[in-house]
C-alpha cells in the first residue's frame, strides 16, 4: 500500500479558476479503478494551500493515475495558477 | 472536522531508540476517546522523516490529545533525536 501527500501552491487570487478544476480531478480520480482513497484538503492558515491524500495499491497505481487522460488535461490547467513548485512525498507505513 | 499532518526529522542513526517511542505514541493516542484516526508512515526517501495524518472531530481535541501525559512525554523523548524542528499542518477539507 502507497500513501502519498502531494502539496499545490496556488496563487490566492485565483481560486475561483482552481476550484472546479480541483473538483473535477477528485472526482475522476476516485472514479479511477486503483484508486483507494483520494481526499483534499486546505491549509488552515494558507487558502492557495492545498493539500491532496492519496492511497494507491502500489506505485505503478500511481504512475497510471499520472497518466490518465483528466490527470494529462486538469493538472497542467491547475499548475498554471502555482506560485511555486508542488511538493510530493511517497511513504510507507510505520511499522 | 479537523484534518492534521505532523512531520518528524529524526536522526536516522537513532531510528532504533524512537521506534518503540513512536509505536507506544501511536497506541496510546489511538485509545484515547476523542481521537478518530492517527496513522504514521515513513517518507521512502528518507528513513528518518515520520509523517503523521491525524484527524480530530476539532480544534479542542487535538489540543486536548496535546496535553495528555503520553503526549508530554513521548513528544519530548522523540524530539532529542531531531535534526529540525516538526512541521505542524491544520487543515480543513476542500469545498
Amino acid at each position: 500500500m502507497l500513501k502519498v501527500i502531494a502539496q499545490d501552491f496556488i496563487d490566492p487570487a485565483h481560486l475561483e479558476e482552481v476550484m472546479p478544476l480541483y473538483r473535477e480531478l477528485v472526482e475522476k480520480t476516485r472514479a479511477e479503478p486503483l484508486c483507494v482513497s483520494y481526499e483534499l484538503f486546505v491549509d488552515q492558515k494558507a487558502p492557495g494551500h492545498f493539500i491532496f491524500i492519496e492511497e494507491w495499491p502500489d506505485r505503478a497505481a500511481l504512475d497510471a493515475h499520472c497518466d490518465t487522460e483528466h490527470f494529462k488535461t486538469l493538472v497542467p490547467r491547475i499548475d498554471r495558477y502555482q506560485t511555486r513548485p508542488g511538493i510530493y512525498l511517497l511513504m510507507d507505513a510505520f511499522g
